[in-house]
């Protein structure tokens, strides 16, 4: 199942994979697909260098690409201190208020909070890039924004295409402005950062504003059928996310977590700014329930304030997998993702879908 | 294209489409799909009457359907004044300063608010269904829950299918225990009530959940390709409401709300408790963003008070067509609806938009 876009990349299916996780990024590009590796979560470039070896060494030779998040206008001069000295007292004591009431345990002595996530911060994902060049990444996306001219430039240079996520028509004509090779339509119903707009009214609209670029569709895509779907609205490829958080080859780091996806429905998402200060769609706990707007709630802060503000929060909740505050980003096929499988399983149950669905559709063509 | 479900009812295309406006039923009906007219306007029973005789006239014999609203509850002993009651003085003076900031002239002498909404009672909506049973309906639709048992025994033993919206797959459960036939999956993108879930995750979780009932797509569909994503995603056919608002037929009873919808963009709708205490999907208006939360607004009252509150402005802002207060429930395909066209043509474009998908998924396929 490929079109023009994975044919140029090399892909055997137009089947697109985002995850933190290189065994994940490996396994999918492995089985055919596109697996992009998200580096937000890498904070010292040697991380990364470690694991883009691990694939590197993992993928056959197979295309594989690289996620960061580099946000298009610098913030000059400020360090992390001085964004953690702009996080209001109310909110402060906001949170130690929340893991009080669910008595979270303190980090043990000399462990320090993992979570904190600095690959927002330019001179972070600069670092980062500075390793990824170094790869033959296939790919680089970005998922806040166009990343700068000069970022654009060099990984043309390097024949390298560049993606970028849009959760809007206008979002997406910026990023062709911006010489952007491929855009992300990023549905309502996505996890993580999403904007208004469901998958099957954005991505029809975002291939149509900038055309001729081809246009990925995320968000709502966890079964074959729903990748017909993708590819029937004008899509190239199906970029997913989710569904890969609960195969074999993901570590979340918490059963508990893992348990808690495999049982929640449909319904169980929120639109929320808890995690990051904009919107994005996670998994409901009473963490993002605190959150929501009401008496006496000081409400998120924006981003990057949130962020900081929360991290060391959300190390503590997965420490210690409080059930009740844990949870990640998702998007509402989480309803769907009932067992265990490994990628290479999803990747199978994806194509047997799609057949099943075209032999529907053209069934359904025929019959008069 | 046609499938198990259009077969039975008789229609050439699997493609269903609700509308207020008996024209664009009929016309649709005419153009090879099912026409189903929204009793929800209609007030007294003879109106009703009036506009199926001249339905069942320009429909060649073939296949429509009705929509009522009924509540599967009742209210017992309640009568409209008692309700009207209930409103707090605070929500009337919040209205009366919303229509005094934008000048809203009162409705002339002798000139009764058409707009209030009555369908939604009971007792309106059984002496309707006492009208519909007369002419040859072939479904019945009914858009808030399963109806009640003795309508859905009454249209069985009449031979006609029972069909109920629903915008989550617990909700599609219930009205497969009620002896519904044809679950309608409402998207977070449609138009009008909507609950949160989007159509590409929506649709294949209802069509799991009440297997094998037959399940119809709503929300996010206005054209062919979006109509072969709503098939592939499992639905026997797609449920289209805002498609038709900008038809040459419909009659919206205001040039400037048409101006409105034809410049909307897919981020211009907004789910909101404006119009009926309810979350709908409506064109975002001065009059939607009024009743968002914030200091000094009392907010929507719930489903039936904010109606009953708001209908006689709502007459006022279509009389005068007060342009940044008019509005109407519409799904976010808003942002393609950029021509008027007759039923015909959208149709057409329909078709030939299915046929395009269903030959660009076969190209697909067959690359290897």
């Amino acid at each position: 199942m490929q079109t023009e876009l994975s044919r140029q990349l090399g892909a055997e299916h137009a089947i697109f994979g985002f995850t933190p996780f290189p065994a994940v990024a490996a396994a999918l590009t492995r089985a055919g697909g596109f697996g992009v590796l998200g580096a937000v979560r890498y904070g010292a470039a040697d991380d990364l260098k470690r694991d883009l070896d691990w694939l590197e060494a993992h993928t056959d030779g197979l295309p594989y690409g690289l996620d960061v998040v580099m946000p298009a206008q610098k913030v000059e001069g400020v360090t992390e201190d001085e964004i953690e000295a702009m996080i209001p007292e109310e909110h402060r004591q906001y949170v130690r208020d929340i893991l009080a009431a669910h008595d979270v345990p303190e980090l043990p002595e000399g462990e320090r909070s993992g979570w904190r996530i600095t690959g927002w911060m330019e001179s972070v994902a600069r670092s980062q890039l500075d390793v990824a060049f170094d790869y033959p990444v296939k790919l680089l996306a970005n998922a806040l924004g166009s990343p700068p001219p000069d970022v654009v430039e060099r990984a043309h240079r390097g024949g390298i295409p560049v993606a970028a996520l849009a959760g809007s028509p206008r979002h997406a004509e910026r990023h062709k402005e911006a010489g952007i090779d491929i855009v992300v339509a990023q549905g309502y119903e996505a996890g993580g950062h999403t904007g208004e707009i469901a998958s099957m009214v954005l991505t029809p609209e975002v291939v149509r504003a900038v055309d001729p670029l081809p246009v990925l569709c995320a968000g709502g895509i966890g079964s074959g059928e729903q990748l017909a779907a993708a590819l029937a609205l004008g899509a190239q490829g199906a970029w997913l996310g989710s569904v890969w958080l609960t195969t074999t080859e993901a570590d979340l780091g918490s059963r508990a977590l893992t348990r808690k996806l495999l049982a929640a429905g449909p319904g169980d998402t929120v639109r929320s700014r808890a995690l990051t200060g904009k919107p994005a769609r996670l998994l409901r706990t009473a963490w993002t329930d605190a959150w929501e707007a009401g008496e006496g709630r000081p409400g998120p802060l924006p981003m990057p304030l949130q962020g900081l503000l929360v991290a060391e929060a959300n190390s503590r909740i997965q420490r210690w997998e409080v059930e009740p505050l844990l949870g990640t980003p998702v998007g509402q096929i989480v309803g769907s993702m009932d067992s265990e499988r490994s990628v290479q399983a999803v990747v199978d149950d994806l194509t047997r879908g799609f057949d099943r669905a075209l032999a529907r559709l053209n069934a359904i063509a025929d019959r008069h």
